[in-house]
């Protein structure tokens, strides 16, 4: 085969010799004709990075008996098709994989379909690893897969790769925030196809399907992007599926009965007309595909080519449709050129609603431990990513780990994956992949330690059970174990650390021997209960650490008198032995209460105090930070029935949990504990730490009941008495903070007459708040979650789902997870910030939040032949930087190239720009140089330009077509240059990305 | 895309400049190990010229929602793919197809095909129009469409696309005719791949899956053909179906936890192994292909290229397994060089019993009005190939008329279309293809007519509607008509002629303006009955007529005194009116008989007696040929259920229709006729005319009632009482004849008690008989039908079906056919011959067979401007050929050439060998060379050279491959040649084929 295809290759390259590169991009766009209606024809596939099948089996076209599709067929019989004819075009949108295909490739193939990619043939559309969700993803990760994609595309082809628009169109929902990342990516606009079905109406009637999305309320111009509609979803024009699993009639042209010519290309027509006349230019798109579609692309092709013939033809009867095949850059491209105005969008495309029944906002919350596991994901990438910059980790092996890990990271943001939105194997699979990408990568972070410790023979482990308070290590050899801390924030960072053990007596030390205050608390009874979970380590260990970026601590096995406090059980309502005979030992030490008492139990330290109601065991009143509230925590239900993966279908209120909460507690003098039994499948414990200004819930609930007509789906509730008049607030994709307001859309009237619960919910990536003129309430999580606030003064997060029934869109499996045999339990935790309603308070609220989402990350190792004088190696110190400052990325780039990130969170009520500078970081790392790029970090910023569209009511038209280009100096410096030109100004909620050359 | 094209071919052109053309054929077939098991692995796609969608349909890929399939893009693919790898193989197989799609074709991309098959990489297989039913098939057709093939392929690519194996893999029973042909066209062996399961079980046990099929006992070595049974059917091995529409798992071969390698090469080794042991030499062939796959041909060869590679692979490690792409024809000379012997086979492989409920005899009656409508197509085509041939048309229009029969004649031939298993909706099709094209070459033949007849303003016209005794152009000008008769037989033929007429008074008059006596009889009650037919024609007016080629008879309405003579009622039993008001005005005129009379009515004539029972009104007895014998003719039906379009599925014996029948008896000179009311839905009329050695018995049937639970089939059955002791006799494709024995099979015990009646049906394309030492009974067909005799002295023939079940092979559709709203009714004739059971006999039936398979054609015209005295221009006269000769073929075979064929249809038992001088012939049609060709008319006698197999038990094996040659001296004359050069001879079933070069 190699042999034909060189030849081949030959051949084109004679014929192309006078072709040059310039001929991609938009230069490559076909003619289009002014005066006729033109019709962009966009071949593409769309290729979920798994979702009834796993990555590979979708790749290779493995068990087709679930799901017909193979991507490398898709891929090799699209090359063959755009070999065929210089006027055909393609679109690759999943770099995952384009990748995949591509290193299967011999050397010939490659240079062919260079070839068609410097000819804009071939046209990379999106180009991130995964088409990612928009509704659970934390933009960090968004911003590293569009990174991994882009420069994957950079390194293989270079410029003619880089994508020009987002291709969002298979997500169930669109985040402000993807859009302001891609403005700050340099994309010219964004296409997307699911928006709800009102606004879509709406939008209909008022020739606004196109708009220019104002992406931030901090960063204006530098996130302004083009955002249209497409009319059809992504689906070819009905009846016009000329794809090898499609059963639409062929175009046949022959000497046949059966030549339907005619009455095709009428009916194309009549489609077209109808189309045209909701957009703004004479031009449409009309993307050609579907999933997995272009398996067999000669099919498709060839019937493509018959369409375009016969419908151009008929301009010589005076036809004015001028038909060819386009891009969605193409597309967007003659769209610039034709000078309109747009009109402006300012909020985002939440909830998701497919009919007045069908909100999809289930998604939000499906699987719970599967949207905690990505955050494990991402929280271990950027500790791997740092300590293998810090220690200059350069082998193949230590690349190929950290690749692997950035690249299942980007399979993990796929919008069916984090989504909770596939089948149960394809799950299970992720699952594997995680797991395994997590552990190489930790190989990684384990060699940066060992060169950055000087830890000799320290054999670094990472325990991946934490969240069921087990770990083997610590197990065996609690009694000399090294804990060894990894700060991934740029400041020194105070958190208090949790180590499970057995019931014996502890002495923790620092690195210089000194010893930590440290206590020992039992583990919440249904944790104990778990059946499948090894029972040796009954107990946590608890210290506070405080962690410039690493730091090791020491625990070994004393006598009790020199041991860790053990945190005692004060007061119980009820005992727990009737619930496994666990802690049995202490039901008798502790006060009860009976049954009817109605005092109260006060859990106090020196920033916050809860009041537990003895009659309910709940919570019942908060006071922090000077404001106190009624706050009453509880868990509700909702029963439903048509609820699946997708779309959460309420068939009514809430049921709030009113029974009694049986509940102990524990108080140490770092730490305070209220372990609450709230019947046999929910329990929580109620935390506050000394000196940490949130109070932490960690929720454990499961297996949830169902039966044949009654599914589960479990929040947490927040009831205050906050007058909030149906606003509140939510984060997107856990940066910027957007209004909701119960009932109400931005520009559309939505029917929420079905389900005005569901319909009022919205993703909640990282923080969900509500406040009035004197107090807020808000509350952090620790991966996304639907919720809401459905009534004045209350938030809710939806926790976990037990579902019975499929809703229906594809999946065809009900979410019922199960692990070991029953359903599945999921433990996490919810944060609660009470405060003053201001900016400060919002601030604080982001500090929190960056500290949620990168905490410590634990190694262990054995301390027998440990120093405890060990000093690490100089790493970078960003505690210079500003306080809003967030250290977002720092990786290898290249053997000899450092990404570096860096971000103001605050956003413009929060704070100001900020000035800092980076040359001893910069020399610290060992810089030659340093450049500034866009966000992806694969474009110098200085070559950005980027499409800008007329908004209506902002004056005169523009008789040019306008551009963006960076809105400030991209910094560009040298070693030999003066420390002052490494200043760095960060404006509001602005992110910098620099590459750092090295020595 | 002809651009890129061209430069590709280049590139081959470039690349392959040394390889000669010598490449193809068993020389391009890839090397094999002798000490390995070689597998050779066939890439095929079965695609089906028509079944569950039109011959278009599948061409184009339309009307997918019923069947997944699209030829265009099989073919399409498969040559991208072949381009790719020069080791790859692929096989064409239905040359309807690949006519279609190549007339398409770009000069280039026909370059690259020629390219292909002149390397042996595309090789047709097979190579026949379709691949044709072998039990409904007359030779006469199955030659015709082979003829119809190779031509194309040999005029496209020369001869390198010759086939050389028959590839019969679909079709339900094999022939003995069928394998003999395949010996007369030269190919070297024939495989298929469905035989009875009981004979399947013990070729198995008995190593006996391939043999030595002696086809002829007239033929000889000629007629021996090595003949194969594959062994899982055509489709692929179990569990590697690599097509786009199947769902078994690919290879993975990548980097992947799915990689799979291991157990798929194990897997196949393992089915390998077993296959292996069934087979006599160290090769085995593995079909790679099903129904219509390969249209993404990509995904097969893709994964085939890696089975391949691994497979092979394993040998470094010892496997002695060696698997390559190769072809049927590859594996048969492989096998052909293994010089092993093999068992011999003389009957033939019907009936298919695919499991012990399920044989497969349904279909030789399915559809019968399509069946017979094939029948007519032939007929025309051979009158139109005569007509042309003698008038020399050569026209385009003519050419391509002649041609489009030529072709749907070939389609009618598929193993789906004669054999009635296609759905509803094809069949109308094909009855819409057939219709166009019988009226397109019946322009030819009528152009020809015109230059033959010297009729000036002769507007022939035939009559598609004599079946139901209408036809418009006797109605409307009936007092003026020429009716113009050709003769396609050699010798001249007598026979009675049918006009449909009113009730008037006619005159026949022949050329020389002579009266020819004649006679008005009323057409049938039931074919009056029948709603959609106009009933201008209640009468056919009778003559008889003698002609040599050509021969025309005028027709005109005189006053009563010069008439036709009206054949008058004789004798009723009940009278008619009962049933309709028709023929009312006679019911009075004839004597009648009451109920219980017991007498008889005798019909007699100077050549036959039948003898009618008055009591029962059935016939009761017949003499004739000097032998009298008790017949019964009755109907009888089968009651069944789960019969389908394939499998006749008898729930219990026939029940016999034993109501009494009313008859009536019309009494001319020339004709007697006895109408028959069996039943409402039953009639029939005996018929015997004057001078003809035959009764004729004009059955009508339908609406055949069903119910729910009840699905009828019609048989016709005649009763004697003849000492048959379970022996009678089918004929094979309208040839030979072969010896059938009640429950019998020639090698294998068949398990027949779940189906003993389905289990003796045999095909009767003709004839059926059976004897005993004195008497022979044998019923002649006009169709196709399945056949029996499952009571000694008993002959039955299955009239017409309609059923209530599908039998779930695919149709998917209840075979239950309408026409015009009612459930069909269908009409036709069989032909009773009863005689002294000797070789005499069965000749005569031989020349009563012709007769009835190609009667004349009749042609009207009115004769207003007619001189009685037109004389035709000279045609070949035929009449000196041995009277056991028949012309089976004159047709135009290029713009100068002619096909000649000529058949002694004696076998040897009736004849021997027969001498005659062609002469004449080669002059009156112009002659100037004339060549001996094999039967297909395209390769040289003298080139023909085939693989010659040894026998078991015949002696010492071959120590070199064996071949047959020519087994007499190929006629290779020219004009300037002596006469006794010319002289031909034909021994007993021999046929002969010339190209006769003309001026």
């Amino acid at each position: 085969m190699k042999y034909l295809w060189s030849i081949l290759l030959v051949a084109l390259l004679v014929v192309n010799v006078n072709q040059s590169e310039a001929d991609c991009g938009y230069a490559a766009c076909h003619e289009t004709k002014p005066n006729m209606v033109n019709i962009h024809l966009v071949p593409h596939s769309h290729d979920d990075v798994g979702w009834l099948k796993t990555v590979d089996q979708y790749f290779y076209g493995h068990k087709n008996n679930v799901q017909h599709a193979g991507v490398q067929y898709i891929l090799d019989t699209v090359i063959s098709e755009l070999v065929k004819d210089p006027k055909r075009r393609f679109i690759q949108v999943e770099t995952a994989f384009f990748n995949k295909w591509w290193v299967e490739q011999p050397e010939t193939s490659k240079q062919i379909v260079t070839k068609l990619v410097n000819e804009g043939r071939l046209e990379f559309t999106g180009g991130s690893w995964s088409m990612n969700d928009e509704a659970a993803v934390n933009y960090q990760s968004v911003i590293d897969q569009y990174s991994l994609g882009l420069k994957f595309l950079e390194n293989t082809f270079g410029a003619c790769a880089r994508p020009r628009v987002g291709w969002q169109i298979d997500p169930f929902g669109h985040s402000r925030e993807q859009a302001s990342l891609y403005a700050q990516m340099g994309y010219d606009g964004e296409f997307f196809s699911r928006m709800d079905h009102n606004d879509k109406d709406t939008r209909m009637e008022n020739l606004s399907l196109e708009m220019v999305w104002e992406a931030s309320e901090s960063l204006n111009d530098d996130a302004k992007l083009f955002t249209g509609l497409l009319y059809t979803y992504y689906w070819e024009t009905p009846g016009f599926c000329f794809d090898v699993h499609c059963s639409d009639d062929p175009i046949i042209d022959g000497d046949s009965y059966d030549n339907n010519v005619k009455s095709r290309v009428d009916d194309f027509i009549a489609y077209a007309k109808k189309v045209a006349a909701f957009f703004r230019t004479n031009h449409i798109m009309i993307p050609m595909g579907g999933d997995f579609q272009y398996e067999d692309a000669e099919v498709n092709f060839k019937n493509m080519d018959k369409l375009i013939k016969y419908i151009n033809e008929r301009q010589s009867e005076g036809s004015n449709y001028n038909i060819f095949y386009s891009t969605p850059a193409c597309y967007l491209n003659s769209v610039h050129e034709g000078l309109m105005t747009y009109p402006n969008k300012t909020q985002d495309f939440f909830p998701y609603g497919s009919d007045t029944n069908s909100f999809w906002t289930g998604y939000f919350t499906s699987r719970p431990t599967q949207k905690r596991f990505e955050r494990d994901g991402n929280h271990m990438l950027q500790v791997a990513k740092q300590l293998s910059t810090f220690a200059n980790l350069t082998s193949d092996k230590q690349n190929e780990d950290l690749e692997y890990l950035r690249r299942i990271m980007g399979v993990m943001q796929h919008h069916d994956a984090i989504t909770g939105t596939e089948k149960q194997h394809v799950s299970d699979d992720y699952d594997r992949l995680l797991h395994d990408a997590i552990v190489g990568a930790q190989n990684n972070a384990i060699d940066g330690l060992r060169k950055l410790t000087n830890l000799p023979t320290g054999e670094f482990e990472s325990c991946m059970q934490l969240n069921i308070s087990v770990c083997a290590f610590t197990k065996d050899s609690a009694d000399n174990v090294v804990v060894t801390l990894f700060n991934p924030l740029a400041h020194t960072s105070t958190e208090y650390v949790r180590i499970p053990v057995k019931e014996e007596s502890y002495q923790v030390t620092d690195e210089k021997g000194r010893v930590v205050a440290s206590e020992v608390l039992p583990v919440a009874w249904q944790v104990l209960a778990l059946e499948y979970r090894s029972n040796d380590t009954q107990h946590e260990l608890v210290f506070k650490a405080s962690v410039d970026k690493i730091a090791s601590y020491f625990i070994k096995k004393v006598d009790s008198g020199d041991s860790a406090v053990r945190a005692l059980p004060k007061k119980s309502k009820a005992a727990f032995t009737s619930n496994k005979d666990i802690a049995s030992n202490q039901v008798n030490m502790v006060e009860t209460y009976d049954d009817n008492d109605s005092g109260e139990t006060v859990v106090e330290n020196s920033l916050i105090k809860l009041v537990i109601d003895n009659k309910t065991g709940r919570l019942k009143t908060v006071s922090m930070n000077g404001v106190s509230e009624s706050i009453e925590q509880k868990f509700a239900v909702y029963k439903t029935k048509d609820s699946g993966a997708y779309a959460f279908r309420s068939n009514g209120d809430v049921e709030e949990v009113d029974d009694e909460v049986e509940f102990t507690v524990y108080e140490g003098a770092l730490v305070k504990e209220v372990h609450q039994h709230v019947n046999e499948w929910i329990s929580q414990v109620i935390r506050i730490y000394e000196g940490i200004n949130r109070v932490e819930f960690e929720w454990l609930i499961g297996p949830i009941p169902t039966d044949e007509e009654t599914a589960r789906e479990i929040v947490t509730l927040f009831k205050s008495g906050i007058s909030s008049n149906g606003v509140f607030y939510t984060d997107t994709n856990g940066r910027e903070m957007l209004k909701r307001e119960k009932n109400k859309r931005e520009s559309f009237e939505a029917d929420l007459n079905q389900q005005p619960i569901s319909g009022n919910y919205y993703p909640v990536t990282s923080r969900i708040a509500l406040q009035d003129g004197n107090k807020r309430l808000a509350i952090l999580t620790d991966r996304a979650q639907g919720g809401s606030s459905i009534n004045n003064g209350e938030l809710e997060l939806m926790l976990h789902r037990r579902l019975i029934r499929d809703d229906g869109y594809g999946v065809d499996e009900v979410l019922s997870e199960e692990k070991f045999g029953t359903p599945l339990i999921a433990r996490g935790k919810v944060f609660l910030i009470l405060n003053v309603a201001d900016a400060k308070a919002t601030a604080a609220e982001r500090v929190e939040e960056k500290q949620i989402h990168l905490p410590y990350w634990k190694f262990f190792s054995k301390s027998s032949s440990v120093s405890s004088s060990a000093v690490p190696l100089e790493t970078p110190d960003f505690n210079d930087f500003p306080n809003s400052v967030h250290l977002l990325t720092l990786e290898p780039f290249s053997d000899d190239e450092i990404l570096f990130r860096v971000e103001n969170f605050m956003d413009h009520n929060e704070g100001k720009a900020v000035s800092f500078n980076i040359r001893s970081i910069f020399d610290t790392l060992g810089g030659l140089e340093i450049r500034e790029t866009t966000l992806d970090g694969n474009l110098p910023l200085s070559e950005m330009k980027r499409f800008k569209f007329h908004q209506d009511g902002a004056g005169v038209s523009p008789s040019t077509p306008e551009y963006y280009t960076a809105s400030h100096k991209p910094l560009a410096v040298e070693k030999s240059q003066d420390v002052d030109d490494f200043s760095v100004t960060l404006k509001p909620m602005q992110i910098r990305t620099f590459i750092i050359k090295r020595e």
